[in-house]
Parts: C-alpha cells; structure tokens; sequence
C-alpha cells in the first residue's frame, strides 16, 4: 500500500541532505526538491482556472525537455493526487492536440513558445519564469508535507499518470496507471539495479517515456542522485560520467552508439560506472560487442517492457558475459514480481519453446486505456498484458523475440506504428500501394523504411520522394516519417487473402543481421 | 499478491541451474532445491497421521540445527498451505512442549535423537534418514510445481509461520507472519543488501531465528547462492569466506567479536565480502572499530528489527564510515517499505527528539500473536507495533534506541526476558527479592545479571549462587540463566511506588559504555 508519497515522505525523513538532482548549474538535495513539489502543488491548487480549482483526479500535463523541473512536476502531480499526462515533444501539434482533448488536461507545464495549442488548457505554466513564480509565490510550510497539498487518503488504486503511446489505428492511446503500477516498478528496479545511496544515475533518454523516468522513484526512495541531461549529446553523456561519477545509466541503442563511438574516439575517465543499461528498441550484436569492449567495468544489461507495464518487464543481466551466447540475443528473464507467458490467440499458456503472443503479469501492469474499453479489453485478458510482441521463452524462461504483431517500428526507442506512417503516404494523391517497415540500422536500431507503388510512373522518383516525406510530415512527428522510400513499379506481395506480405519485404534487409527484431 | 510459491516458480524459471544452497559437502541448484521443496511437500501430505491427512492451515514443527534441509523446509511448508513453527533448539523441553501444545503442530521435523518431547506431534520425521526416506518415496514429477501439492488458491494473507518469541510474562508467544509479511521483508532485504545473481550468502545465524533467515527468500528469488553454516565456529566462518567468495552475511555480536580476533590472528582472503551486517543485539563501538579495521574492504551494515516485523525495521549503511559521528550510535533508518514513529502512552506520534515507544508499521508488521488476543490488542495499535523498545529518531530518521521498556536482555542474538529469569530464581526457597539486568558483555552484547537477596545471609556465597544457577536450570534455557549472580544483602532500590529500579541496578555497570543499550 504505497503511493507517490512514500517515496517523498521517506527523501525528507532518511536523506533530505543527499543530492536529489543535478541539472547544469542547479545542484538540490532532497530537502529542497520535496520542498519545491510541495511548492508546486500548492501553487496549482491555487490557481484561478476558468473551471475552478483543480480537483482530485484532475489531468495536469507536461511537454518539456529534461530538466529538474520536469520529476518535480513527475513526482507532485500524482502525490497531490492529480493525474500526469506527459505528452511527446517530438509530436505534431496535430498529434498533441488530440493527446490535450482525450485526456481532458486542464493544465499544461511547458517550456515550449506560446503556442495555438495552448488554447486547449486553461492554464499554462511556462517554465522556468511561470514555473519559479508559482513556487515563489507558495511560500515556506512548517510541514514539509501538508495533507491539504498532498492528502492523506490517497490510495494505491488511484491514477498516477496517463502516458500516450501511438496506436495501431493512428489514434495514440493513454495508457493508465495507478500509483501501484508505478511504484511497483521501482520495487523491480532495485532488484535489477542494486540500487543503493551512493549511486549516481544519469537520465538522459526524455522524461516523457518510460524509459526516461524507469528510475525516478527507486532514486528518491533511495536517495540516490540523479544527474539530468536536457538534451542528448554523446560528448555531454561522457562529460558527465566523468565529472558527476556516473555508476548508473539508461541509453537507447542510438544514444549507446554514438557514446560508444565517442568514447572510442576521446577516451574519457568512465571507471565510476558500474551498470550500463539499454533498451526500448534493438540493438546489433556488433553494437553490444563494441560497448562492452569499450566500458569494460560496466555490466551491460538489456531491459524490455512497455509503457503498458511501467515499463520494466525482463532483464538481461550481465549481457557483457553473454555475447557469445544464444541467451545473449534474448531479452532476459522476468525481473522479480513480473510474470511472463507465451499466450496462444484463445489465451492460453503455450509450453517453453513454442511462438506466441507474449504476455504480461504483475503489480506493474495498467489498468487499461483511458475512454478506450475496446482497447482496453482486448489488451487485458486474465490479468495478462497482451503486448502485441510476438515472441517464445527458453527452457530458463529468457525471452526471445521473433516479431511483432502490432506491425510497429522501434526506431531510436520511439515506437513507430506503420499504419500510422503508412496513412500519412497513402493520402498523397499518387500513391495507389504502400508498406511501411522497419530495416536495420546502426544509428536507429531500425528506420522507418516506405515502400510505395504508384498510380503512374514517376518522371523524376527522387523529386517525388522529396514530395512524398514533406506529405508525410505536415500529419506525423519527424521520428516517424520514413528515413527511406523505395519507389517500385511491381505490386506489393500478398497472402490469399490480400493482406500484404510484410515478412517478405522486410527479408532482404534483415538477412545476415545477428538480432532480428531484438 | 505474492506467495512462498513466486520465489520457488521464479527459481526454476530463470535460475534452476545457478547454485542454491551449499552445506558441507552438499552442493544443491535451485532446480534440485524447488525440487526436493516439492517432494517434501508431497511426502507429508502423503503422511498416515493418525488425525488424518495434514490439512491446509495445519501446523509443521522443525527443531534442527542449520543445514539445507532447514531451508527447504521453511520454503516447502508455507508454499504447500501449511505453518512453519520453527522451534529454539536451544530451549528446554519445558519451553519447546509450551509451544508444540500452544501451536498444536502435528508433525515434527527435527535431526535430534529420539525423547519424550516426541510425544507432542502425530509424527516425527528425523533428519537425515526419515527426511530422505520421504523425499525418495514422493519420486519425480513432470510438473515441478504441481498443484496439488502447492495449491494455485494460496493467498497473501495466508499465515505462512509462527515464530516463538519470549514473552514478558513466561509464556512464549507465536508471531503470526503471513506471507505477504515475509515477502515485504523479502522485498526491503533488496533494497538494504543491493542483493543480485552473483552474490553468496553466508547464513550462520540459526535458521530459527529471523536473524539466520532473513535473506533467505529475497536470494531465492534473486538467484543469489546461500552457504549454510551448522554451528558457528569463527575458524569456520573465515574458511567459508575464502573458500566459498562469501559476498555477504549477518553476523550477531558475539559472532562478529570472535571472526574479527580469529581474522587478526590468522589472516585469511576475504577480499570478496561486500556487506558485514550485524544484528540482533548490541555492538560496542570497540568491536565495529576493529571489524571495520578488519573486514576493511566491507560495507558494515547494522539491522535493527523484531520477529513481530519479518524481521527488518531499520539498517545503518556504511556504518564503517560513522563510527565517529553521533548517527553512529543508531540503527539507522527505517527500510524502504517501513515507517518508524516513536509513540507516546496513548499512540500519538512524538515529534523528532522525543523519547517515547519505538512503533513500527509496514506489510511486514504480523498479525498478531497465536491463541493471544490480548497481547496482540497491546502490541498492535492503529497499524503499529508497539515494539516495547524505547526510543527517538533524530531529524534524518535516524533511530536510537535508550531502553526497552519491556525490560528485556539481548544476549548474543537471543531476547531475555528478565521476569522470566526472575521467576525462576525466584522459586528457591532461599530467594527473598530478585533483580535480572543486562550488562556491558564484551563476548555476549550483554550478559544476564541477577541481584539476589536472600532470606537469611549465606554461609558459603559461592556455593549458594552455584546451586541458584543449577535451580535456573532447571526451568529456563541455559542462555537465559545468569552469568554472574550478585547476592546483596541490601534491600533493592525501589520507586515510591514499590517499583524495583533497574536503571539504579544497571548504572555503575554502564559508566562509561560508548553504546548504552544499542
């Protein structure tokens, strides 16, 4: 039975003395972070909105880049029992608009420019100036946590957050999760972590994914610190392992690439770092073999999970010593308090070895998707998360991953769904065919690579590419537009039945690779 | 929402070939242990008790000294639906028939020789040969977690163990911990001890104590190995370290005093221990100096707790580095998970600095104490354990216990309670007025006290206290019985109210103690 505010409650209780978070030239202990939520909730729970005040429950979102402001806000919003709702700032405005009306968010925390979209809230909080004079204006409390900001009848069951991930039907779906969810993903994470006081994390990937704030509330619970990069850059990434004596981290394959490489090039002082984790889309084994080779101190460990299970499901521990290894191209096995099963399309457990759905069990798996009970129903049969992940375990319950059913594309650790893609291009008004698939790719895992069949033949294909991705971009987020499209005259291969045989298109790109789709 | 049977499943799912539990020349994996769990499980339910078939709920004794057998037996009984009620070995046949009637515990598990004590339980299974006989005749099973014999309708709060613990008034009293209560100490011992695969626990303590088993689950789970140790003997301990590359033990004072002067004597590798934790009574600053000298590659780590709490309530990281600092003389912060509030008479929470009850409360608080309504409506107020220790928290948390008001001596690892010590003097004819105190031990913590005034003066004060002791005997457990007897032929000191002062009785031993009571 814990909520948000066991983490904070335990920071200012055993540790409001130790460094809490480090962004640039803001250094916080623990004291002063909590104080600062304190602050901002506060200072939301004061303000004149159109509606009147915020209400238990109510959606507050957020688009920012990482900052310490941005887990402020992550750890206040549910604590004061208010709902998060961090949305992608790499989407379209397009994109956002329907996150802001879904979720019915009457506020929004940004350190974006004002902006038409801002005309879906009632109130924005523009950080740093808006953000600082909210706090400032909250003043000092003799309780550091007061039940009028953070009530004391919040319960486990209660909404925390809901985080848009894309959908197979274009429309993004908010995912929902309870305080319960949330927290029992940082209970995992010490069991994958070891997580203890002394240790150092670096988040780097955005805080608006899971993968950016896997760790946020294992380290206020601890009271570890935590060191914030705004932006990625490999040259930053490895500054700070040096400066800040990094022991912990989370990169997504582009971001281990690129750091790797950096690394190899101007060797930094990394020896402070112990644990080097990636996930969120595939990486190649040459990748893996490169930065092991290159952070020879670190272990190396492969997470997998979803935004659907807060995120952390398996664990690969120790990949380093597992290269070699037919275990070193799966995902791990299930972190403690996680089960996993291979699910036949009634449901069923299939035994060790067979393919199928992969499934998910546990505290950390959510409650549905908001106003989406379709959905909903079909992603949560008998407690399981039906990931949409196709996939087998081994005899000592690692998984492996063959496919995906959802037809999506992990490109750069954003999921990419191809029908999304694949409307966008569709709509152009030469485009009678279209595929969208995922191809391998050093930088981004995999690229979103097109395929299209015109209605007539091209004069000049490169100019009509060029014309094709600009289409594309007016509707859907740049991570999203295809890195590659390939004009062919031939029509795309079908099964019988006329679905269009991704598997074939995708063979010769993947052929030779070490890791298939992770 | 989880079990003894989520260790197990977890153990021969991703595990089943890492090494689980190494006993003298027995060297078992975790798919030999889940399986041996399984075939004792299935051996007793295939018992002809003269009651009938053993029964969801039923009671199962164990009186042994540590071994494998030990283990599977606290990870078997439970996850087949069944309560464990470990019994003190070191307890008199007076003591272990209270708590074989009170439990009404049918079957026995024990590797002592045959005795009246027998005659409790509808059977005894004697280790080794009745334990392997039984084990040899449940034969394999292709399911390695059958449903019949680990029922799938087992709950959280399912009772999983009594524990016998001393009572204030003579009688033993058996702390109900259900499952959940040992899984949320499961889940903190990841979060104090940074548990993972690699490492190797040393388990001296005896496994009828919280103290011997409170990692035993969390490493199960983890995948971690467990080396189990008999009978504690310092030479041993050290051999093991070299031998086995122990990462990590608990030690209670007396055995951290006498590993630490053999280590000096006779220096053996120990680079691989990680942790050093102690627990269970109180260390002298002398000691943890010349064990953090000793073991200097360690992280010295100090666990305050009771068996009513699964065990752990607080731990003191890296106490090595605070021996000079007043968060030294503490036990720490409370874990992750558990809340500590000092309580005054009433159960109001006392601010920062104030003496009052220590109060603990989390899932690992139990449920209560079996066939004792009334000490359990004492003991457990609004969710809090009223520990009878007394205490005050500084403002980071900290714990620092300054007298137990249950009036209670630690004596290498093991709760004495004074009335009970009194009684049993106190029935010679020749006793007038008894006092039990703990004093300053270096060996044990401390050592039980009694000041005794007789009827009428002594002839021979020697042989008079030699032949007290022989009485005690008698009755109480040869831990409890005093080692000094003071005989006195001044009336006690005592309050206006009649009240014998203690505290006037232990001072002039005190004086000049670095730790108080911890």
């Amino acid at each position: 039975m814990h909520t948000f505010q066991d983490p904070l409650r335990r920071a200012i209780t055993t540790h409001g003395d130790a460094e809490a978070l480090v962004c640039g030239d803001v250094r916080h202990d623990y004291d002063t972070t909590v104080d600062r939520c304190r602050r901002l909730a506060a200072g939301l729970l004061a303000l004149d909105l159109p509606g009147g005040p915020l209400r238990r429950g109510d959606r507050v979102a957020i688009i920012a880049a990482n900052c310490h402001r941005y887990i402020e806000t992550y750890l206040a919003i549910p604590a004061a029992g208010f709902v998060l709702v961090p949305l992608n700032s790499r989407h379209t405005d397009h994109e956002l608009r329907y996150a802001a009306e879904d979720s019915a968010a009457r506020v929004l925390v940004t350190d974006r420019v004002p902006s038409p979209l801002d005309d879906e809230f009632e109130w924005v909080i523009r950080i740093p100036d808006d953000y600082e004079a909210l706090l400032d204006a909250a003043g000092p409390s003799d309780d550091p946590l007061p039940a009028d900001v953070f009530p004391d009848d919040l319960a486990e069951t209660d909404l925390a957050g809901l985080f848009y991930t894309g959908g197979t039907t274009g429309a993004a779906k908010g995912v929902m999760l309870t305080h319960r969810n949330l927290l029992a993903n940082a209970w995992s994470t010490f069991t994958w972590s070891e997580l203890g006081p002394d240790d150092r994390y670096l988040v780097v990937s955005p805080l608006f994914h899971a993968a950016g704030t896997v760790a946020v509330l294992a380290s206020v619970w601890m009271g570890s610190a935590e060191v914030i990069l705004p932006a990625f850059d490999p040259t930053a990434v490895l500054d700070l392992f040096e400066r800040e004596r990094i022991t912990i981290t989370l990169l997504v394959p582009t971001m281990l690439a690129a750091t790797t490489d950096e690394q190899i090039r101007t060797p930094r002082d990394v020896s402070s770092l112990r644990m080097l984790t990636h996930g969120a889309s595939p990486a190649t084994l040459a990748l893996l073999r490169r930065a092991a080779d290159t952070f020879a101190d670190a272990e190396l460990l492969h997470l997998y999970g979803a935004t659907e299970t807060s995120p952390v499901a398996t664990a690969l521990r120790h990949e380093e010593r597992l290269l070699d290894t037919p275990v070193g191209k799966s995902c791990g096995a299930p972190v403690i308090g996680v089960d996993i099963a291979i699910l036949d399309p009634e449901g069923g457990r299939l035994p060790a070895g067979e393919i199928g759905e992969v499934g998910i069990r546990g505290a950390n798996v959510m409650q549905g998707y908001w106003n989406k009970p379709e959905a909903t129903a079909a992603a949560l049969t008998d407690g399981w998360y039906r990931s949409g992940d196709v996939g087998r375990v081994d005899d000592h319950g690692h998984l492996f991953l063959v496919d995906r059913s959802k037809d999506m594309i992990v490109s750069g650790g954003e999921n990419v769904y191809s029908t999304e893609v694949e409307d966008a291009l569709a709509s152009h008004p030469l485009v009678a065919e279209v595929a969208v698939i995922g191809v391998p790719d050093e930088r981004w895992g995999e690229a979103v690579h097109a395929v299209v069949v015109l209605r007539e033949p091209a004069t000049d294909p490169d100019a009509l590419a060029a014309e094709l991705l600009a289409h594309a971009r007016e509707t859907i987020a740049g991570y999203k537009v295809p890195k590659q499209i390939e004009i062919t005259s031939d029509p795309l291969p079908k099964s019988g039945a006329g679905k269009i045989l991704k598997r074939t298109l995708r063979e010769p790109h993947w052929d030779g690779h070490d890791t298939a789709i992770v």
